[in-house]
């Protein structure tokens, strides 16, 4: 199966600009599937649910619609960060269209980082693994988003459902400098592909918001994120086959036998799935 | 605190040289805390329980008390890989004596590695984190066997119940490439210290071994081990302090302040532990 991550700056608040975007990738990307970043239809930096609420949609709205046209009409699966309305709660979600453009998987993040932990609701729906249906065949997928590389019990509890690939839309700004070490530690301690797909560029808050009476104060309006690009695909041995910039408007895209995934034996007495003690850990 | 790893070739199935090696390495090394291989008292590479019957001892035998000895003379704190019997039964555990002499932490490894499913129970004490003593104060340590190194699930239950520092006796033989990088996630996703001390060298099965008729076939009984070296000191941000090489005998030495892991926020709206779920994952 060929995977390809998207790299680009989402225009912020611009859903509009961000469908032409994520069209243009769609079409360009020679691959089965494309991972585009976190909340790549709205940008990212929000502050008060108020500035959410006019971008949010159900998943029967207009952009997962034209989400799932797009993904229809290039015969290609689509995984991409999406700002999900549910009545009035708030969800940074990820949502998966196979290549007939059916809605085939969805996560809500569930580790919220910064002032998500203000606007979203944390994610109700645990780690769901989903097939996907693409023209190379069915892959079994989980989704993370962003802060969850930092849990290794996320990753676990999609592999352990048996995913394939974890795919991750992000909109990163650590600077830890340990991304993709944990990256690369998160597919080999599960024997499992991951599709990191980050975005670039950097976002304040736009003039319209540092007049809003509802940001609590001028030195957190004034605030500005920087994102970290290096989006990679990792095979299941924790080796990067593909490494985008820090900084560039990039598509990156590797092939994988995702059916090796399914082997966790690593020599005749051990199988890193099986070793693990049958009564859990506690965690 | 200052914290070394004893790097070296145990003597195969000679106890009373790795016990004068042990104190010549406690004795040399300018730490507070000296941690030594897995099974550093004894070698590694042994397939049935006829061979290591005679080698296994309980923690008021004659070894247990020397290790005591040799730490108490020295004021020094040692962790090291020890062949444990109980009764009829046997374990590949990690003893830690206190700067006074004190039996202060014991495991039993328990994720066991190939020929280990064989000889050794599995680790029925869990993964108990203790006091230990030294001469520049106390620390909360956890100790960590070898295989343990893949299952991100042990190093977080050790961090979770407040472990500052991982002690890892280890004797790996892995060709994966990704020892080192997931040596610092462990850290870094727990911001835990981590003293990973390996050995070096090769075993094959020794002659009178090979003339055993307990061995299951001449192809099992002429394999060889080699073992990986490359001993290391992590900071909680999964930077490497000290680093030995792959193939000699070496002592390495970081100076870690241990404190600095008892915090485990990130930013104002973040904290690495108190952000997972109260309800925890289900592993």
């Amino acid at each position: 199966m060929k995977i390809a991550c998207a790299q680009f700056v989402p225009a912020y608040r611009d859903t509009a600009t961000n469908l032409e975007q994520i069209r243009k990738f769609v079409h360009g990307a020679e691959a089965d599937l494309i991972v585009l970043p976190e909340l790549a239809l709205t940008g990212y930096f929000f502050q008060t649910k108020d500035e959410i609420a006019p971008l949010a949609e159900t998943l029967d709205g207009a952009l997962a619609t034209s989400l799932s046209h797009i993904a229809e009409a290039e015969q290609k699966a689509v995984i991409t960060g999406f700002l999900e309305r549910d009545g009035d709660r708030f969800y940074n979600s990820a949502l998966a269209f196979d290549a007939h453009g059916k809605l085939a998987g969805k996560y809500r993040k569930l580790h919220l980082f910064y002032y998500e932990t203000q606007i979203f609701e944390r994610g109700n729906i645990g780690f769901p693994v989903f097939s996907l249906s693409t023209t190379s065949g069915v892959a079994k997928v989980g989704m993370l988003i962003c802060y969850d590389w930092r849990y290794p019990e996320a990753a676990r509890v999609l592999a352990l459902q048996g995913a394939e690939l974890i795919a991750m839309p992000s909109n990163i700004v650590t600077t830890t400098g340990m991304l993709l070490t944990t990256l690369q530690t998160r597919a080999f301690e599960n024997k499992v592909a991951l599709a990191f797909a980050d975005r670039i560029g950097s976002e304040s808050l736009a003039s319209e918001s540092l007049a809003s009476e509802s940001l609590a104060s001028e030195s957190l309006a004034s605030e500005s994120l920087n994102f970290r690009g290096s989006s990679a695909i990792v095979d299941m041995n924790g080796r990067i086959l593909a490494q985008a910039s820090e900084d560039k408007e990039e598509i990156i895209v590797a092939e994988i036998d995702l059916s090796k995934t399914r082997n966790k034996r690593i020599n005749p007495f051990n199988d890193i799935f099986s070793d693990r003690p049958s009564t859990g850990y506690g965690l």
